[in-house]
């Protein structure tokens, strides 16, 4: 390779896209320069990766003594906030792949300072498009999907003009629960939501497949990262996962871009664009053994979540980031059993329909806008538990 | 529309994919210009065309007085050969529509003037594929595909690089007989034959769609329109025609174009590229209401005109233009009903085995090949009859 090395700054290195973001990196070798990671509270993993990786710069939500020691204090690294590592000029790309409202400021930091954000964390999409989109456009930053949808889409445009596109469709395996009759979706239980049929992915992600509120903050995610509105981006179930998403074109044509699911795929053309490369052991589609398509539309009635989604995305301002907020404090108690599956839909609702909205919000009004979800949700909870 | 009109030579302008070429022209008013238009023996309609789009000059196989007479009597257009035609310095793209050998010359003549070749022609790449990405190489001249398949494969890989293709896999219908044993193909019809279950087009290609000859050509096509050696092209049975062919990248990703089986799609694309326009009224797919998609490995042993067709592209030279020819004779003796259908693939078989091959042929051995050949089928037919 006769290039220098790309830098990386890896926010959310723990979980299973900073992991498999390592794995990417790990294929490719002399390709990438680790500069900085960061995780939550799994500090153990961290310190282990650090070991491996020889970053510059650790962070971890979790900062007790023991733990600063131990990744920084035999000088290895140095203790750093993420918007320092997002911004930090040895960094070229930003790979967010932290979960929530956390990863916004980083993002924000590293398109001011005109790097690439490869982002798996929609919410921070969701929530704050408009501004991150602004912000990229002004210093001349970049947003690449990691999400395996956003990263069809943008395969599928590379090459094409935007104002060729007609319409973005969205495919949806259904999740788990897409053979349940709806009236037995409030009896089904985190364990059950937890077995997506296709994907290995975070629980937080993996519950939102079964809702299909993944698909709706999908569709709002696209909205930004291809500035298409909402009205031309569908969603058609497909439960096979190969069909990853499509572009149809003005003209008729559409494009789709296949594989084997695999969250390796999408993450290594985040990081090598507009290469393509032989990297991370992807296991290869069979074409010969490939499986019958199938497509579908979504019952919005079965699927109340990604209706609510849609709405609030064509309301916009200050919604989507209520939405997103509300969900993540609903689906963490549905997980510990504290709620039904169904009531992650009512707490939706009602949270948008309490919600006042402020158009064209600014960083401030959507951070409100997420505590007073956050909020919002939890009492809703209390009173239902 | 602020750009000039382009320039257009459409030769073999009354066949199927000419006529609807010029449905295409209509569908864009003041995009292009008609500057020539070749015909074979069809010449009312040539007519027709030629007052309806007034081309500067005119052509056709037949070329009694009557018709010379007829098409240039008035003043109206000048008679010119074909590589006359596609070498004019007002013409931009030259549409080779023409069926077997005879689009040869002009191809050559147009590539060598730098022109766009937009090509239905396929015989011509078989034949001369070499000769052809040569010309065209040395004099900037361009090959576009407008074939549905090609046209799948070269919109799949606008904006990626060519060393980035693993392989190329091209759908096939699988044609009228997809469903016929293999034991009752010596018995079935020509009118049988015809009755293609998803494309309307010409009665040679028809043929050649059944006995998936079409499709061992297209693989041979492929081979020198996108650089890419027979052993990285695989032929996949996909009965909707709706995903029209796919590209598998060396880090897993697959692209797939889609579409309602219509020429007009690609042939527009060939003709506006790199721009995509609403232009004729291709009827788009309703992804909602997409069938099901299978996908199956053909059998080698029920479509032998593939396999010889894959033969005779991995041993190149002059086998390739014997292929073609002898395959136009034996189409046409099947379609008058003096051999059986099963004979196609018993014609080409022997004549392949019966020809001494050239390595690196100039057009002479090519011309000479192609002459031997179908001398050989026509005898070959009468020792049959």
């Amino acid at each position: 390779m006769t290039q220098s090395p790309i830098g990386l700054a890896i926010l959310g290195s723990t979980g299973s896209i900073g992991r498999q973001t390592l794995e990417v990196v790990q294929s490719l070798p002399g390709r990438f320069n680790i500069i900085a990671l960061s995780a939550g509270g799994n500090v153990t993993l961290l310190e282990e990766q650090a070991r491996a990786f020889k970053p510059s710069m650790v962070y971890a939500t979790r900062q007790d003594d023991y733990v600063r020691d131990t990744l920084v204090g035999r000088g290895r690294a140095r203790w750093a906030e993420m918007e320092e590592m997002a911004a930090d000029p040895r960094v070229d790309i930003v790979v967010l792949a932290t979960v929530g409202a956390a990863g916004l400021g980083p993002a924000l930091a590293a398109l001011r300072a005109g790097k690439a954000v490869a982002l798996a964390n929609k919410e921070v999409l969701v929530m704050a498009g408009q501004i991150l989109v602004e912000e990229a456009r002004q210093n001349g930053g970049e947003l690449r999907p990691i999400d395996s949808e956003h990263s069809a889409i943008w395969q599928c445009l590379w090459g094409e003009s935007n104002d060729a596109i007609e319409r973005i469709i969205l495919t949806a395996s259904g999740g788990p629960f897409r053979d349940t009759p709806v009236e037995e979706l409030s009896r089904v239980t985190a364990e059950e939501a937890l077995r997506h049929p296709n994907w290995e992915m975070g629980k937080k992600v993996t519950v939102d497949s079964a809702t299909l509120l993944n698909k709706g903050l999908e569709c709002i995610e696209a909205r930004w990262l291809f500035d298409v509105p909402l009205e031309r981006i569908d969603v058609v179930l497909h439960r096979e996962s190969i069909v990853h998403s499509m572009v149809e074109f003005r003209d008729g044509s559409i494009k789709a871009q296949l594989g084997v699911p695999d969250m390796r795929l999408p993450i290594q053309c985040a990081l090598t664009y507009p290469e393509r490369l032989v990297g991370a052991a992807v296991p290869k589609l069979d074409l010969k053994l490939m499986p019958t398509l199938t497509f579908g539309v979504p019952s919005l009635r079965k699927y109340r979540c990604l209706s609510l989604a849609l709405q609030a995305g064509r309301k916009g301002g200050t919604y989507p980031a209520v939405l997103a907020a509300a969900d993540e404090v609903a689906v963490q108690h549905f997980l510990s059993g504290y709620i039904r599956f169904t009531d992650i839909a009512n707490a939706l609702d009602d949270a948008l329909s309490a919600h006042d909205g402020v158009t064209d919000p600014k960083l401030n009004d959507l951070l409100a806008a997420d505590a007073w979800a956050r909020t919002f949700a939890e009492d809703w909870v209390k009173t239902k538990a």
